[in-house]
């Protein structure tokens, strides 16, 4: 708990600065260089590498040693645990307003039949 | 974009934070007041009181101006909005390891035939 706790800070912080939600829009069209993505944005390599280290350290993004040169990968696998972990609260909400609805409109209902027998 | 980068910016900074990601689990259950929200958290109602300032902030939640006895709620759309963020680039992604798994299978299959052929 205390473990995959520290991870969903790390990863949903990663996701909270808009250069670094780029670089994941950028490598989900494929790898890339810290020099590629460093381009498009205006930013100093320096400032690049420090947000590609904040993804790679959430597990966002993977890449190898020979950081300059290697590409960095988006890992697919570790957004789909943030979207996990978000649908399972929205989609229990949204199953209790469905439930809800469904209450009211046998009520209606009943109110329906009943108007119609006392008239 | 300026505009959308704020919100998700706020929202992303919101979840990565282990007492307001159960805050958001509570919630999903029904509304809750302030004071049912911070019993189980062994949190003072100030600090408990902060952190549904901070999601209430990123929609996240919404509550009435009379916070302290009013409940608060779950905003089940603004989660949505987050998932579908994050699926944008996911599903991208995913889109392409399964072209590349396809290209290699019908790579392997070519092989295949001109290995028969050849024997």
């Amino acid at each position: 708990m205390a473990d995959d706790d520290e991870h969903l800070d790390t990863a949903f912080l990663a996701l909270a600065d808009p250069v670094r939600r780029r670089i994941i829009a950028r490598l989900s069209r494929g790898p890339a260089t810290v020099n590629e993505l460093a381009e498009p944005f205006a930013i100093t390599k320096q400032a690049d590498s420090k947000h590609i280290q904040g993804l790679e350290l959430a597990g966002l993004v993977t890449r190898t040693r020979d950081a300059q040169r290697r590409p960095v990968h988006l890992n697919p696998a570790r957004l789909e645990a943030l979207t996990a972990w978000i649908d399972r609260y929205r989609l229990v909400r949204e199953g209790q307003f469905r439930s809800l609805d469904a209450v009211l409109q046998s009520q209606a209902a009943e109110r329906g039949t009943q108007a119609k027998d006392s008239s």
